[in-house]
């Protein structure tokens, strides 16, 4: 117990993951070759199911080790969450099972300080944006029902269902396409059309652009690049400090004078 | 009346508002279903109408409350307006007609301290950009004009009216399918009309970049995130502050250093 | 001609030039109307050679008035260049002709001292950008006569002469239709070809947020609306002031601790 | 040798190599035109050769006067490389070899200081952004890993190899036609292919945004063109330094008044 501890943290045992995890990168890579399967396939696979096995042993050992401990940091739980994915038994068919082994290759995220950084410093922004998103959400979803029952009867394959919907406003505020296979279309039917979809891509392009430079900024400040109010405050704290500092002085000076005065009388 | 206000005033009532513009909100979505109408029809539209009579019910009450106080909150002025453009008699088309009555959906905005206070911060940004929207506008109106000056007569669908004209250029902003849809066919007839549109993509997208930073700029200064002008002034003040009582100090101790001289020679 | 000083100078003829411009905006936008032209064609004739007439008239006695100082303030130059284009005679084309009087509604921005403000803070943010857009200059240069001499023989309507080439890079740069109408095609020929045109994507997109964003934050920089390095030096300017005033004072200090150090002995 | 050292270091002789790299970029572009070339061709290879004999001149006496430390100057570098892709021989194809010599014309940013600053401000930012390439990059090869396993069967122009499958997904990140050309195709078939795509576009916008915001921040904090939180320390450090000033002001007059306390009473 105590010898798989001092492995598991060990920073070797570390790097040596870090080195299978890119290994299996390259492995899962090549896969995706007809050539290199037809003439290697049997040999990637016993490889993919090596590696996978260390994957499967380093997970379970930090379980064991650390107990509950091990959810407090969530990038381990994102590791368990990545090997728990690939070795799902196939579900629906064999291709989407394949295509989610690929994301063992994340855990590099986890394994690599630098990366770690940088993903948590993206996500540690999102909460605060909580409420933005929110909105976002709300305007898609009422244009949404909107736009289908506006378009549902002329354009069925565009705005059919609000999953329809939802995806062509997502092209729509993308701006890829919008108005050659959207609104000039719809305009030929409808001509007062634009004005449901130039309002909306005036508002959600603003609101995303919002949210994303929100996010940034959040995410900036959270590295102490940009400063802060609160750093300025913190000057301006100094300074009040600083003036009651010398109103004391003051204060003790004028005691002195008085002190002075009251003394030099004895002394004429 | 004392008790309405209490009713409308209370804390219950609003989370009690809030469900069922949610219970609405999934209503309206399930309408959208042709399935769904086709079995629950009936259930969907009761359900509609209660839902509808509660929100009346409820701005009405705060109007009766209220009274002119009603329109200094211009949350109680938007959900009185939502809930207006719900119950107007159908004008142009039923379809039409429903999907005015989605915009009940948006009540949720003001129900939600969260939501208020993020499409506030937006909106308070935008008196600011007064001037930048307007020579948008104008920029917009000229090259509009111009372009139907120039392209009507060739190009009567993409350039015929002011109108199009204006509709073809926010594409042409927007840069979706600029060259391929506008401008190649245009230059195959005026070799020179890149003269024309590259300076307008230019002028526009710097614009409107200028424009939508300039809400965000302003709208996270509104929200003290980031520090402002003010803020360093103020640190400069209270310097100056410190300056002018360091004088002062500096100003006793000379008169307390000059007492002393004059004090002395007397002791001597 | 103190009369004409007067006039010219004055608030109320501003605001009636002001409404000049905008009516001759509304009589610039009912001529595109073929209906209106047929039926009102020669009264907007008269109207427009009227407003004209007075602009020009403006412009004459202001140059009469201010002579050499006229030329010192950029505005008034502007409006000059305006009316000048206006009333120069067909040289090419009727309908060109026709597009260039439009600028004259551009005259709302000199005459709008909000509007003045923001396209002279967006103007004077370009100097301090010269070198950054020269260098994309450069890199359109480079790229065009590149492309030209790669391109040139398969794909001669893009990539035909320089002036093709960098039409068709200005394209790729937006992003607009940069695959399916340029890329892929050219592909199928030189299956290497991304390796031109993905750096030149990735440099010019990066140089123009770089461009853009440089320009938008001198220009808030100049409306002093964010702090820049000038103000925090001020701060600690002032700071090593008020360090300075205390060593002064301690040294008066100690002077005075000296003194009657000196002058208590003789007191004993 | 002296002499020599003297010439590459002046001034003029800097302005003089300028000139002839500006003379050599009309060259070449004179070059593209099929006309100009029938009538000048000749004469352009001789002098685009003697501009060439005078470039390698240049970096070869370069190369002799500053020995090892031609290769600390970055740009000597640069203009090395520039020179020795221009004369190598045409291994390929002449129309690449005739692409590369375009090259060249780089050369003018290492010849006027200002490029040089503008460019060396870009590429001393890259170095911070390193952590964030990386995660772009491990998020499109597990992306083109995946996509390929996902569609390379039923889509193999756009995803038949890990190689087009980047192309693709880069073209999808740039929002080109990511509907028309790539999703809608697909979500014809694999109707949950939305799943993986709009993910995708969220993920590596948002990544994208922040990487090139990220250079442009610390490129014009570079520049101290916006306060850092450095700057910011400095200020509060500035103010410690006040306060303990003050403090031994206080102290000194404290010692002050306890002296004139114990020398009283004998006075008295």
């Amino acid at each position: 117990m105590d010898a798989l501890r001092r492995l598991i943290s060990s920073e070797r045992f570390d790097s040596f993951v870090t080195l299978l995890v890119l290994a299996n990168a390259v492995t899962l890579g090549l896969e995706t070759s007809p050539v290199i399967v037809a003439r290697f396939g049997m040999a990637l696979h016993v490889v993919d199911q090596l590696l996978l096995a260390v994957f499967v042993f380093e997970v379970l050992a930090k379980l064991v080790v650390y107990r509950r401990e091990f959810f407090h940091e969530p990038w381990r739980v994102f590791d368990l969450v990545v090997i728990a994915i690939s070795i799902v038994p196939a579900t629906e068919s064999i291709s989407i099972l394949r295509a989610l082994r690929v994301l063992r290759i994340f855990r590099l995220i986890s394994s690599v300080p630098s990366m770690r950084r940088v993903v948590g410093g993206l996500f540690s922004a999102l909460p605060g944006m909580g409420s933005i998103f929110l909105l976002l959400s709300l305007v898609f979803y009422v244009s949404s029902v909107a736009a289908t029952k506006l378009f549902a009867a002329d354009f069925p394959e565009l705005f059919g269902t609000i999953a329809a919907s939802a995806f062509t406003l997502f092209q729509v505020m993308t701006l890829e396409g919008w108005t050659g296979e959207v609104v000039r279309p719809i305009m030929a039917l409808h001509p007062l059309a634009w004005v449901f979809f130039i309002p909306f891509i005036i508002a959600t392009s603003f609101t995303v652009l919002n949210l994303f430079i929100g996010i940034i900024v959040s995410s900036m400040q959270a590295d102490h690049e940009i400063p802060t109010q609160v750093s300025q405050d913190l000057i301006v704290d100094e300074q009040k400090k600083i003036l009651a500092e010398l109103g004391e002085l003051r204060r003790e000076l004028s005691a002195l004078r008085r002190e002075r005065g009251s003394a030099e009388p004895e002394m004429l």
